[in-house]
This record gives structure tokens, C-alpha cells and sequence, in this order.
């Protein structure tokens, strides 16, 4: 053990408040306690970046979800990259990168009987780097893969839509369906994310929703109709894919980003009766549930790394905890490009 | 031939202006035609009574669905139950009761290209009533049965909610449910109702949707959730569902007869996000894909209406086909009790 703990300081964003619509500045805490040595079997990390994700917004809410709510007063719940800087327990060593759920902190204390259950474990980084494990490696990628084929069910020939293309999950979506050989239609916001998705990504085709009609696109690119729609965003764009669905058809229902600020109740598809006439299916995907397999789909997806068929692009924002309220909200307003990451430390 | 069949008239309802909300008067058109002797290869059916469906509703509106709308001037589709009466086809012989789609009038001429397509097919009066086969036996049967096996895949001890539970698709899903080994609640409106649908069709509990609180219905008679809601109704009913289903729950939709005769929009689900967070699933059923085994649903309901395992409750109206439009608004008042027959001829 050569690195000073006493001399450190660990900072925190905690949850003051439930928000209203978009997150404010008061809803934050900022707050700064000293870092210890971990006691028998605990370990120490330190944050090195952080996943910014839509599902944030959830956590914050009072109410029965997928996993309970952040505290009133807790760190605010994230998941991340860290580096071990002290360990007491043999499956760690000083120096291993490791994922899990730092929470928006500069140094995550995993006391012996949470480091099962915190989803702590080691990374190895010739797979991938910091960011892309917490891109295409990480969650979203999990929840990516998990979502689209388990329960989307590709099929080569068929015509694969995802929403958010340019974001995380959308990334490995849409670069999974075309390994998978199915047309792939991106929507996004903005000319510049709808032409990465296409010149680097590979998309068939991206629609920017802001920049035109979101149905007349998918007349245009989707000849054939729609089989798998991967719906990250809800709302209007929802409603309007399912007018283009084919029989059969699976929506895969991972998000829906523009519905988590609503001060008035969400909205819901006004043309879900489309499942009906088309005798298709709609459907929610929570990442968890496919722990047991995450190690299979990143192997398979290094892999594609590896050999240049799949590309993950990271929009990673200097400045540390502090700057945590501010970057959360770029996802919200679409400004991120790429898998929001906030960087804690080097 | 010993039936004077030139003597006979045909009394037709067709579809004289497509409806905004409810049908009116003005919608239909009452004609007469001549009935002829049926040409090579053709058949000259007598209908005997027809099925009043929920789904007539749908078949008067313009637009694409899962089959082409009446055309105005046409006669209105409908399925029924007849006896040959005339018939220049090897396969039908005079006496021999059928089912099909008649279409509401007296006399269904069925000419040697269309004998196929029509689906006018033989049944058998010793496995049920004329009024059984267009119940269980029937189209109504078909649904509830391939929904709730195909679609819902009941697991002995889940709990099954069924809305519509009085009608003629609900009737069977609630039996058959019971018959699976799975809790079965009801909704369905009146006490009537109700108590019927207990006492005689043995559902474990029914909630009043008239006399009370689906909410509190649900957490009273849903201790442990539902695993399956088979959807008749759509609207409110659907999304108060939404809030109490488990985790990998299945929601049929097989109709939403509260919103068949908006003149606004179709209210979609707002909670359907609850799919996501309970990894849940929302699956459009239509009958027709299940056509080539319909005869081994028949065999298997006919076995348990003979054992007494299961009932079918009809509500017949007397009056021929006059009586029609006034017949069919009683189903989206939710004034018929059992599934909604009329009779046109002994």
C-alpha cells in the first residue's frame, strides 16, 4: 500500500431533491468526506469515468421500478470505471480495473460484504478501453445486444429501425443488426449524428427527426416495412413507426427518453391497436436479466471491435463529479454525440 | 329440389355511409333481392342466425386492416350459421347445416369460385347448438382459445384477468383459463354480470367496472399480480391492468371496445412503460392465423361442453335481420348478456 489515503479528500454529488421535469441545480448536493482504508475483504476504488444514462432520470423518481429509487440525501447512483487503489480481499489486486456502480463519487468504498453484490469485477482493458467498457462493453452495449436479439430476434433480410442511433444503446443495436445482416434505419437528431450513424456506423439509412417527417422517412427507407422497431424514445416517433409495421413485428421497448421529463402523465401510443391488426408484439427489456451472459456478448463483441466490423464512439466530458448536474443534462436535450461518459480521473 | 325458391325474397342490410362513433339509422340500407337457384358447382344457403362481433365496428371504417372495410352499398359482412337449401356442389347437400359469413340477409348465394374462399364449411350440430357454434364452437371460441393458449401460454397457479368476461370471447378465455389450473378474474360491467360469471362460469372473482374501482378489484382479487391480461376493452381498464402486472407478464389484445367508436383519437396505454420495467409483453391476436387449428380447439371445447367442464351463455334477439342495427349497438352500450346473437331463421 504506497498511496497516502489519509491525504485524500472523496467527492460526491448526492441526491437533494426529486426533480420536476429536468433535473435543476437544486436537486444536487455536493458534498466531500475522507477516504479510508478498506477494513477485512473490502475494497477501494477509484472512479476513473462514469456512464451518464437516460435511465438516471428513473432513479430519481419516488415509485416502484426495475431497481429501487436513490435516496433523498444518497450519492447519486452510476455505474463506471474505476481503478483498485487499496484492497483487503484476495480477488482484487491494487492496480486491477474494475466495473460497477461507483455512484457519482471520486473514490467508491466496497466494504467485504457488499463487493459480491455491488457487481463489482475486474475488466480487462486489451478488450477494450475505459470508455468503450462503459460503452459497447458496458451496459449500453448489453442492453443493446440483450434487447435486440433476445427479443427482437433478427432475421437476416429483415428491416431493423433504431431510435437514439447515435446514443449508446442505438450504436450497438444498429452495428449488431447489420452483423447480423438486416436492414438498418437509424433515427436521430441532427445532420451530423444521422451521417456518422451512415458513413461510420454503416446504417442503410438515418432519419433526423428534427430536420424533416419522421413518416415520410421511413416510407422512403423502410420499402419493405418495419420487423424489429428498438424504441429508446417513446412518444410521437413511437406512435409513428407503428403505422409502418410489418406482421409479426417485434418492439423492443428499452426507453423512452422523451417522456422521463414530463410534469403531466406519459404519453401513451395512441396506435397501439397497430399490434393487433399486425399481430405484433411489444416488449420491455431490463439489462439484468441477462447477467449470467454478459461475458458471451462481450467476447463476441470484442471480437467485432477487434476486426473493425463494429466502431463505439464515446462523447467523453472533462471536469470531473462537479461537473456531473450539467453533463446529465446534454442527454436530455440530445446534445451528447455518442455514449455520454464523464471523466473522473486519470 | 323441393323448395320453391323463386317464391323466396332475400332481405339484405348494407352499409350505406361509414359511421362516425356510434352507427346510426342513417348508416344502413335495407334491399330485397330475388333468390336464385345456385349455378355448377355453387350452393344456396338459408342463414339461421348471425354473430354480432365487436369487430364489425372496425370492418366499417375506411383504412387498412387485417381485412378490407365493407364497401359502402355493400352488403354487411357477418358470420353465421345456415342450412343448405339449395346446392349444385358435391360437397353440401341440402340439410346440411354450415357456418361461414353469410353477411346479414336471408339467403347466401355462394357461386363454385367463391365456395373455397368463403370458408363455408360443414359443422356438426351433435357437438353444440346453432347458437354454440357461433360461441365457443364459433369465432368468438377461436379467439379466446388461440389468445389465451397461443399468445397468453397459461402456467398452472398464474392468475389470469380477462375484461369482457360476460361476452362471448371472455367466456371462453375465463373457462378455458380454469380449465389450465390458473386463477381467473373477471371484469365485466353490472352485477349481473358478475355473479354470472362466478356462479356459472366458475371465474374465481369478477369486478364491477360499473359498480367500482378496477383498482381496488384487482389488489383485492390479484393478491400475487397478473400474469396474463387478455384485453377486450382497451382505454382506462387497460392502464389501470398495467399497474399491477408480474414480472414477464403477457397481455393479449384482442380488442378495445370502449374506443371502436371514438371520434377523437384512440387513447393509448400511458402506462405502458410498464412493460419495460416488468420485462413484460403486449400481443396482438388475430383469429384467421389460427385457421387450421380451429378443428383442434373445437374438438377439445366440444369434450368440455359434453362434461359440463364448460358453458356457453348466449344472448339471442329475435327480429331477422331488421332487427340488426339496433341488435349490434346493444354490444357497445354493453347491453347483451353472453354472446350477442340474431336470430333470423328456425
Amino acid at each position: 500500500m504506497t498511496t497516502p489515503l489519509a491525504a485524500l479528500t472523496n467527492h460526491q454529488v448526492r441526491l437533494a431533491a426529486r426533480p420536476v421535469g429536468l433535473p435543476q441545480a437544486g436537486d444536487w448536493q455536493f458534498t466531500e468526506s475522507p477516504v479510508q482504508e478498506p477494513q477485512d475483504g473490502g475494497v477501494l476504488v477509484k472512479t476513473l469515468a462514469l456512464s451518464l444514462d437516460p435511465a438516471m432520470r428513473g432513479w430519481m423518481n419516488e415509485g416502484k421500478s426495475y431497481i429501487p429509487p436513490v435516496g433523498i440525501g444518497e450519492v447519486m447512483r452510476a455505474g463506471g470505471i474505476g481503478v483498485v487503489v487499496a484492497s483487503k480481499n484476495a480477488a482484487f489486486a491494487v492496480g486491477d480495473h474494475v466495473t460497477g456502480g461507483p455512484g457519482v463519487q471520486e473514490y467508491w468504498a466496497v466494504p467485504a460484504d457488499q463487493v459480491k453484490r455491488s457487481g463489482l469485477a475486474k475488466i480487462d482493458l486489451r478488450l477494450g478501453s475505459v470508455t468503450q467498457w462503459l460503452n459497447v462493453l458496458g451496459m449500453p452495449g448489453m442492453t443493446g445486444y440483450f434487447g435486440l436479439m433476445d427479443v427482437g430476434q433478427p432475421q437476416p433480410g429483415e428491416t431493423v429501425v433504431v431510435s437514439g442511433a447515435a446514443g449508446a444503446v442505438g450504436q450497438t443495436v444498429g452495428q449488431m443488426a447489420k452483423i447480423k445482416g438486416c436492414r438498418v434505419v437509424g433515427i436521430a437528431g441532427g445532420a451530423a449524428k444521422c451521417r456518422w450513424v451512415v458513413e461510420e456506423l454503416g446504417f442503410d439509412a438515418c432519419i433526423d427527426y428534427k430536420g424533416g417527417s419522421v413518416r415520410d422517412g421511413l416510407k422512403e427507407h423502410c420499402p419493405k416495412g418495419v420487423d424489429i422497431y428498438f424504441d429508446n424514445v417513446g412518444g410521437e416517433i413511437l406512435d409513428t413507426v407503428l403505422t409502418r409495421i410489418n406482421r409479426k413485428a417485434r418492439i423492443v421497448i428499452c426507453g423512452a427518453i422523451s417522456q422521463y421529463n414530463n410534469t403531466t402523465a406519459v404519453q401513451g401510443p395512441k396506435n397501439y391497436l397497430s399490434l393487433l391488426v399486425n399481430r405484433a408484439r411489444m416488449e420491455g427489456i431490463v439489462v439484468f436479466d441477462y447477467a449470467d451472459r454478459y461475458h458471451l456478448a462481450i467476447a463476441e463483441m470484442a471480437g467485432y471491435l477487434k476486426d473493425g466490423r463494429m466502431k463505439s464512439k464515446e462523447d467523453v466530458v472533462e471536469g470531473g463529479v462537479a461537473a456531473f448536474p450539467e453533463t446529465l443534462t446534454k442527454l436530455f436535450t440530445g446534445e451528447n454525440f455518442g455514449k455520454l461518459v464523464l471523466k473522473i480521473s486519470d
